[in-house]
C-alpha cells in the first residue's frame, strides 16, 4: 500500500507506505558509527543505485565512476514518481495515491568525509544540486512542493553512514509550511511587512540571538526555539524562493551553513542533526509575505508525551545562551 | 529563566525553562528498566515530594502513609503556580511569564506494578483523579487548558520507573488542540455534524479500523495515523468535556483503556508509549463541534528530518493492519 491520507480533523496528510516498512529505512535509522561493509553510495557501486538523475560533472552520467556528486532516485521511495494524481473520498475521509519524487543527493564519493568538513566550494556544489533539482521538478505540474533535507546521525534518521541529503517532491504543501505561509500572510496583511524581514532586522539590532552575519545571510537562535540549539539561517534580503538564489549568494550560504554546523558540532560534541530548507511552494502567489530559510535541529532532547500531544515544547536552553555559545564556538 | 515565548510566524508557544535543564528531567528521560535505589514515589518517602494536592482515600492527606493514590506538585515544574499572568511584547515578539500548574499523579504505592496491569477499579480511580484535578483547576481563572498525559518507558519520556501520570494546567490553549478545535469547527459549520461523531459512525460501520467497542466507548486505529499502532479511544456519544464523564462511563473507559494498552503491549512487546487526553478548553463556547478523546502513541519509529520539517509523517503500518492485529491480540 502506498497512499496519502488526510486526518479529517486537523487536515494533516500522512504517507502510508508499507514497502518502506520492510527494509532498514532511510527514515527509521540504524547506525551511529560506520558499520563498515557494503556501501551503495561508494564509487564502483554506481550500478547498485537507480540511474542518475543528475551528476557533477555533468559528463559523469550513466553509472560513470568519475563523479563528485550524484543524485539518484531513492531505491525505497516514500512516494512513487509514476502515475497521475487521484484524489478520492473514502466515506468521510480523503485520500490520494502516493505520487511524488524521492531522491538522494550523494554529496561526495568519499565514504568517510562529513558534510560539515566539506570545502566551501564543495558545499556550494551540494546547494547547487538542490537548486538544480528544485528547478527541474518545478516543471512537473503534479508537484506543488519540494522539501530538501539532511539527516546526520542515527538519532536524526540517517540509515546510511555515507553522507547524503534527500528531497521529496510532493503533490501537497506540507502542513508545517502551510502554517508558516498563513502566519506570514496574516502578519503581512496587518503590518505590510514580511515577518521574516522584521526578524532579520530585530536580530541584527539586538544581536543577543545572532550567531553569525555574512554579506547575504545571518544565522540566529530563533526567539522561541522548540529544541536546545535550534538554529535558523535566513537571507538578509527578502527572498521567497531558494532556487532564485544567485551563485554568489549560494557561495556565501555554503560558508555560513558549514560554519554554523561546525559551531554546533563543537558546542554539542557532534550531535545528530537535521536541516531543512523551508521554501515557498511552486505555485506561491504572494511573494512579498514569505521568506525562505534553513532550519537546523540538533537532536539533544527527547520529545515526551506532553510535547506530542500539545505541540507545545519545553526547552531548557534560552536562545540567548545557545547563541552566545555558538558565537564563541568558532572564530569567524 | 521561566517564560513562555511565541513563535512569531506560526504562533506556537514554547516554554523556556532553565531550571528543568539542571536535573534529570521528567521530560528528557533516563531509565528503561528500574534502576533500583531511592524512589520518591514509594510509601515511606512521602516527605520527599511536595505536599499532596489530592489523595485517595481522602483521609490520607498530610504525608500520611495510608494512601492508594497521591497527586503532588511536580518538584521541578515546567510552569510555576504562583503569580499573575503578564503578556508582554519583546520588540516584534510576544512572551508571557511561565504561569501554570504541573502535577504528578502517583497512581499506586506499589513500586513495581504497571498501569496496564491495574484492576479496572484501580484504573477507574486514576481516571477519577484526573477528573477531580481538572474540575479543581478549572476554578483558577488564570488557566485555560489542562493537559493530562502519561509517559511509559524511557523512550517515551518517563524518568522515574514508579508508574505515574502528569498534568499541566496552562494559560494558553496548546497549538495542537487549537488545530483540532478549528478543524472540527470548520467541519461543523459546513456539515452541521461533529466530525468525531462522524468518525465514530463510520468506524462502527466499516469495522476495519475498529479495535474494540464497549457500552460507551470505542478504540480505533485512526484513518491517517502518524505512527504505527497509533490508537484513539473515543466516547460513542457526543461529549465535549472529559470531566463531565459519569462514573459509570468512567468505569467503562477504565476497562477499554486498560485492555487497549494490553493489546499494544502484546502486539509490540511492551513498547514505550504516551497517552494523552484531548479535551476542550475551559472556556470552550462551542460544545457541539468538539468531542474529547484519548490518543495513545506507541513509540516504535524514530522521527527523522523530513517529518520534523514538514509535519508530514511516513507510516509503514496501515491502520487496517494494526487494528486487525490489536483486535486479535486479546480476547475480549
Amino acid at each position: 500500500m502506498l497512499e496519502l491520507r488526510k486526518d479529517p480533523v486537523v487536515g494533516r496528510w500522512v504517507i502510508i507506505s508499507t514497502a518502506r516498512g520492510k527494509r532498514p529505512m532511510d527514515f527509521s535509522a540504524k547506525k551511529e558509527d560506520d558499520p563498515g561493509g557494503f556501501c551503495p553510495f561508494c564509487p564502483g557501486n554506481e550500478d547498485k543505485t537507480p540511474k542518475e538523475i543528475l551528476s557533477y560533472p555533468p559528463t559523469a552520467y550513466d553509472h560513470a565512476t568519475d563523479w563528485s556528486l550524484r543524485v539518484v532516485p531513492n531505491k525505497f521511495p516514500a512516494l512513487e514518481v509514476e502515475g497521475e494524481l487521484h484524489r478520492r473520498a473514502d466515506g468521510i475521509y480523503d485520500k490520494m495515491n502516493g505520487i511524488g519524487a524521492h531522491e538522494v543527493i550523494i554529496e561526495t564519493p568519499d565514504h568517510k568525509q562529513e558534510f560539515v568538513d566539506f570545502s566551501t566550494q564543495k558545499t556550494h556544489d551540494v546547494l547547487n544540486a538542490y537548486r538544480d533539482r528544485i528547478i527541474d521538478l518545478h516543471r512537473d505540474n503534479r508537484f506543488r512542493y519540494v522539501m530538501v533535507f539532511k539527516n546526520h546521525g542515527e538519532a536524526a534518521g540517517a540509515s546510511l553512514f555515507h553522507t547524503h541529503s534527500q528531497l521529496i517532491a510532493m503533490p501537497i504543501v506540507p502542513k508545517r509550511v502551510t502554517e508558516e505561509l498563513k502566519g506570514a500572510k496574516s502578519y503581512f496583511d496587518y503590518k505590510e511587512r514580511c515577518i521574516f524581514c522584521d526578524i532579520v532586522e530585530q536580530e541584527l539590532d539586538d544581536r543577543v540571538r545572532l550567531i553569525q552575519e555574512t554579506d547575504h545571510f545571518l544565522s540566529i537562535s530563533p526567539y522561541a526555539p522548540r529544541f536546545p540549539f535550534e538554529t535558523w539561517i535566513l537571507p538578509k534580503s527578502h527572498r521567497c524562493f531558494f532556487e532564485n538564489t544567485t551563485s554568489e549568494a549560494l557561495h556565501d550560504l555554503a560558508g555560513i551553513l558549514s560554519s554554523t554546523l561546525k559551531r554546533i558540532r563543537i558546542a554539542l560534541d557532534n550531535p545528530p542533526y537535521n536541516f531543512l530548507i523551508h521554501n515557498a511552494p511552486f505555485d506561491h502567489k504572494d511573494p512579498d509575505s514569505y521568506h525562505w530559510h534553513i532550519e537546523i535541529m540538533p537532536r539533544s532532547t527527547r520529545i515526551a508525551g506532553f510535547e506530542w500531544g500539545t505541540g507545545f515544547n519545553i526547552n531548557p536552553t534560552p536562545p540567548e545562551e545557545s547563541a552566545a555559545y555558538l558565537r564563541d564556538a568558532l572564530l569567524d
